[in-house]
């Protein structure tokens, strides 16, 4: 008898890749059982390190280009063109399927610290690597959002697929969300013919929304970097935005207008580009329905005797549309138990046993810092898998007691008297 | 069906006594398990606690004092007198056993951070506490040694009891193990001449010795706030002390000399306590064999489905001779699973495993620094309990997969080709 496990981790970001996090997790499962079966499954969310995961896992290829970074500077950047293998690959002739990932080229890790500001940085080259994809033969782009460094609702992306954004004077304007307040209008009529014809997914986390309270320059702006003045700027911006691209390039005349750019699910993913590319005609897709597939997910967890997953943090976010959660409960439709890891447990981790996940460990092993917690995040993660394999198996060799046997043992006593603060005693006592 | 657990933990020093720690591991048991039968046993290993903790499991009493603190100055403490239930205590009449817990009378916490000066502090109260407890009639004493803040050898003690320490010219020497290289004899004709017919066992861990290379002063100065010249300094005077002692105190007439108080087990315990002790005619007893039988230790585990021990590091110092190695030790003679929790695994912390513990795991929920993660132990603790348990009780549903049935996983692929310099593809392929 030996055991199978589904090691299904998200990144650590900041620390591992997803694929760094399973070869960690399986490591410290091999150490408790060193016959297990293992079956590493990275899961990615449509941010960093997707294109090259989804590559991997249908037997495709990534295509290295040149392309504009979210500062205008020329960042090496890649695409990815499916394989036939997995669940959802690319067959061959009409049916090719690349996977443009955002992050890979307008990535808030191509953001040095010092330079973040989400006012100028600029989506220009995803479109370019969509154009890019088109020329490759893609019939069906898979754009991936999660991990932005922008907050221009992909009016980038636009002006590079031939949009020109201009203001009341007939300019264009310069990149970046900070400018979109100032849009007069748009001019598509340049606009890349090939994506009438072209399939435009987008895999986005739904719950970003383009405007409102829950928009994405209010949650997003700050951590790109953006103080509250930017933030109003920006946020002011995208509601221009989704105004002039409804009425100039996107209206699909459901009588809704610019509202279904403001509030639609997934709209606000990679601050906005998820709108930019819906009134391109994108369809706005629930990113793990559209990712997962492609790793075979479902079959993979089916096999296994327990699922371990893990991320960067467990809080009440990860319910919210996280890959434990997502991992959690499809693996729980299975009946499959599920473990989860994590290097921080936030508030609200106890939320994840709603999704699924049975039992849940942190993997810090003493006192430290942040910095330190991220430099050595594939120990403690191996450790950690490690230690809660051997919970694990303890457990399978547990014998509860009947309960008519399991009579209340003998507490700890109570003291017989209260000391005594005279201090005197008999010596004949007790 | 249900589970009984024992809960044995120490204390987790600078955060929580071994009755709180025990206390909340209870608790997150409790969560993941509403049912499960608990038994809390705080386990004491001489030092912090002691007394307090053996009075409550015998149904003894604790008799409050003010004696001589470690800074000369008077402190309120106590001593305990035990009662007849456990597995050890008094009986009546000339049975009486106390306990006197040197950490409550010159234990380092009693010595403020910048007060430390292991040279100057004194025993002097733990002689008191013996007087005082053969004044209440006790004809058993047992000291409990551990989390001491001094290093005099038991001198200061000894002067309690009546003996004169006197320099070359006759003059009475200071407080502390600094004076000690200074002494020429001890005057002993005014001991306490109960001391002849009282019992004296001291609990010590034996792994301490007086004098030489891994003696007390050496091992555990610094930590007590002795600089490189002091640490050579005691050294150097409890060298001497073992001479003198010998020579005017303790000579058993073994042929050993002054060999066996510098250099026998436990003659180190308590800045060397131990030895000061031994010349009295006490007996140094390995800790946990003197104490746990008060606590019906064994008894308890066996009655258990699963041993839960904890304490503040596990490392490759707990088999020397620490809580969790000890609990383990005895469960597993009687053939009961054991998990620890620490707040810090440190260096060879999986050395434990070769102690009977089955599996460990820390119990930090996120990168924090050592001051709140002391401030916060009790939460911290009771979490990591439910998690580690809630592993475990899914461990009781795992079902292994026959050998025969366990094909491999379809691994993730690797990628069909490398990435392409070029970028550049056919439409047509793959």
């Amino acid at each position: 008898m030996t055991y199978r496990f589904a090691i299904a981790p998200s990144g650590f970001k900041g620390s591992l890749s997803a694929r760094q996090a399973a070869d960690a997790i399986a490591e410290g499962v091999r150490r408790a059982v060193p016959d297990a079966r293992l079956d590493r499954i990275p899961v990615v969310d449509g941010g960093e390190g997707t294109a090259e995961a989804l590559a991997v896992a249908t037997g495709g290829t990534l295509v290295r280009r040149t392309a504009t970074g979210p500062l205008g500077e020329p960042v090496r950047t890649h695409f990815a063109v499916l394989g036939g293998s997995g669940g959802g690959g690319s067959g061959g002739g009409d049916d090719v399927t690349a996977v443009v990932e955002m992050a890979a080229v307008a990535g808030l890790s191509l953001v040095p610290g010092d330079r973040r500001d989400p006012c100028a940085t600029t989506t220009y080259g995803v479109g370019e690597l969509i154009a890019a994809a088109l020329d490759s033969g893609a019939r069906r782009i898979l754009v991936g959002c999660g991990d932005s460094g922008t907050s221009d609702g992909g009016a980038g992306a636009l002006r590079a697929l031939g949009a020109r954004l201009l203001d009341a004077d007939g300019r264009e304007l310069p990149y970046g969300g900070g400018a979109l307040a100032r849009l007069d209008r748009i001019d598509a009529r340049d606009l890349d013919p090939r994506l009438r014809t072209a399939e435009l997914h987008v895999a986005c986390n739904p719950f970003n929304v383009l405007c409102g309270r829950n928009g994405v320059a209010r949650v997003f702006g700050p951590q790109k970097g953006a103080g509250p003045a930017q933030v109003e700027l920006l946020a002011r911006g995208l509601e221009r935005w989704a105004d002039v691209l409804t009425r100039d390039v996107g209206d699909v005349g459901d009588g809704q207008g610019a509202a279904r750019l403001r509030y639609a699910p997934g709209t606000g993913a990679s601050g906005g580009l998820g709108a930019g590319l819906a009134a391109l005609g994108g369809t706005l897709l629930p990113r793990f329905d559209v990712l997962l597939g492609h790793l075979d997910l479902d079959a993979r967890l089916g096999a296994a005797d327990l699922v371990i997953t893990a991320e960067g943090a467990l809080d009440h976010q990860t319910a919210r549309g996280k890959v434990p959660a997502e991992v959690a409960r499809r693996a729980k439709a299975l009946g499959k138990p599920v473990i989860a890891l994590a290097g921080t447990l936030g508030e609200g981790a106890h939320t994840v046993r709603a999704s699924g996940v049975d039992a849940y460990s942190g993997i810090l092993p003493a006192p430290i810092g942040l910095a330190e917690a991220l430099s050595r995040g594939e120990e403690y993660l191996a450790d950690a898998a490690e230690h809660a394999v051997r919970m694990i198996l303890l457990g399978t060799r547990l014998t509860p007691t009947p309960r008519r046997l399991a009579q209340p043992l003998s507490e700890t006593k109570t003291p017989t008297g209260s000391p005594s603060p005279s201090g005197t005693r008999s010596p004949s006592g007790a």
